[in-house]
């Protein structure tokens, strides 16, 4: 039994109802930026290291919640855990990005896959259970996924890639062998969202970062199905609770009426699209979520809180806006900046209700 | 006096007129996918050294022409030759990007900048003026120039960046500072593009490479403002002939409406966007030019067939398009890839002109 949740706004307005302020999360919040977490790393020696380790992920997680008042908590782990259960052997070498020892590039490869064990995820859900005890209720906790077509990316790439040359070669020439690992990675990621449910997950964010670079008509075929049969085999609730689900998908906006046809509660948005404009698309169907451009927080804290107020304004005073990023925070983030964007979130969306005498 | 055209397809294509098939060009087409381009480069010795000697400029501009029936030639040169005349230093090191010696990232530097004499990019006019004259009337001869804001984007990383830290830093931070570096690049690139017109392009295309970067709101302010002056300054005409002009905004589907309204006879667009749905939304008013995934390259020659067919019967049987890649071609690509496309691009497009009983 877990304690009652203190501060629900984040699940309201994914559910599209009113909120006193808008809810207000970071993705990557716990992350390299910060001082205490680089310290945490650094005792914890590697990444994977950090992520395996239920005590160093759940310290981790919670450490932006010390330093500010963010309205939601995300596991702390990464998105390639899945396919690192499934045998490829994910690391993680300091400042590069991630890598597999082994590739999926050729029909051999593809036939050995398989839907992993959830066994060998067991410290990602042991984390998800000890983050909601440490919380104790002051926020609610976020679980999450690679989507099955990012996931792919970088387990044909075995690594990030600048082209897709590798992963979109496969996906031209060898159609069949694509679908057949998008259709395990799909039944991988639901069972992998299902078990952090069951762990204590109170919303579940799907990270389609790689959707974006598919063209149209691939992006339908290649991404958007598979998330779709993700979101088909997800619990929708737990405990007596309701489960929403968030879809983000980097790149997205010019798919934004197909994406927000999804059985999701929520849709991440990255900085390219307007709010206003997003939002008379998809009206109160789903709650939006993003979507400051990162590198705003470069910018002094006035300028933060234009930027931040610019957001707020262009979704305008109704239920279902939770604010965040376009994308992860960046490292070379000023810690002092996220608190006076968090004020500013907090503070002018308050203010607009008002106005709109709410 | 230059010859007079044999093939105006591109031409009239970008007019809106009907033409017989659609023209087809690809960016990049003078590149290292091809092995006569890697031994003229050897013999040059280094990419500047090829693209600031008027022969070997010529020579690779019109290699992609002697091994495919394309529709249009495109001057051999860089982006970047406009701050490199600014002084900033432009290099390539092999298997690299560009890289400038000098950054212009405070006010200092910002107080430096100036429009560049046109004498230094005199090798660029005169390449212009030895290509048309090579080219002997077969196609028409583009010329090109980045965009404002994606000068400015190397301008101040100093290079390829993968987060645009260091530019939106100045750009949210000191947007005075900003708005200075893009009225000075926009005010070279007119004068630049101008001085390839008068030389023999005989039409000209502005690369915002990097404007899908941006916020919505700092793409208008930043990129969208700045390519709009550059228009206003460009010739119309020139020996008697108009001189379309296309603007391409990599990851620009989502403001399509915005940069169909610029004073611009063609827009490039990348490959996300369905060309079926961009027609649909700028009618007559503007040409496409796209949008083919350069990965397809790597599929079969069948399954390049029935991809560039499926670019094709997106747009439909209308005048206006030019089938092009959705970005340069990579330099992994089998050159074989190209005739198999070429050709497709060329029979489906005659068939439907038929089917359509145009």
């Amino acid at each position: 039994m877990f304690a009652p949740l203190q501060n629900d706004t984040f699940l309201r307005a994914l559910r599209r109802q009113p909120t006193e302020h808008t809810p207000v999360w970071l993705m990557r919040q716990a992350g390299r930026y910060l001082p205490e977490y680089r310290a945490t790393r650094a005792t914890a020696g590697s990444f994977m290291g950090l992520a395996t380790n239920t005590d160093y992920a759940t310290e981790v997680t919670l450490q932006p919640l010390e330093r500010y008042p963010l309205d939601a908590a995300i596991l702390f782990s990464d998105i390639l855990t899945v396919p690192d259960a499934m045998g490829l052997g994910l690391s993680f070498a300091l400042g590069e990005g991630p890598k597999f020892a082994k590739v999926v590039r050729d029909e051999a490869a593809v036939a050995e896959l398989a839907v992993p064990d959830m066994d060998k995820l067991r410290y990602v859900f042991d984390a998800v259970t000890s983050i909601r005890n440490a919380l104790n209720g002051r926020v609610p906790l976020i679980g999450f996924s690679g989507s099955p077509w990012t996931l792919a990316c970088y387990m044909v790439e075995g690594g990030g890639s600048d082209d897709y040359r590798r992963v979109k070669s496969l996906m031209y020439s060898r159609p069949d062998l694509m679908h057949r690992i998008l259709a395990i990675n799909a039944d991988s990621v639901a069972a992998y969202l299902n078990a952090q449910i069951e762990a204590g997950a109170q919303a579940v964010m799907i990270f389609d970062s790689w959707g974006g670079v598919l063209a149209d008509g691939a992006f339908q075929e290649f991404s958007l199905a598979y998330t779709r049969r993700v979101l088909a085999q997800l619990k929708r609730e737990h405990d007596g609770a309701q489960i929403p689900r968030i879809v983000f998908t980097k790149g997205g906006g010019i798919w934004l009426d197909e994406i927000a046809d999804l059985d999701t509660d929520g849709i991440g948005l990255d900085w390219t699209m307007d709010l206003g404009k997003a939002r008379e698309r998809v009206g109160h169907k789903v709650a939006l979520q993003g979507n400051l451009d990162p590198n705003v927080l470069f910018a002094s804290p006035e300028q933060i809180d234009a930027q931040a107020c610019r957001v707020l304004d262009r979704f305008g005073a109704h239920p279902g806006h939770i604010f965040n990023l376009g994308h992860g925070i960046s490292q070379f983030t000023p810690p002092e900046s996220v608190t006076a964007l968090v004020e500013a979130v907090h503070r002018h969306s308050r203010a607009m209700r008002m106005d709109a005498s709410f």
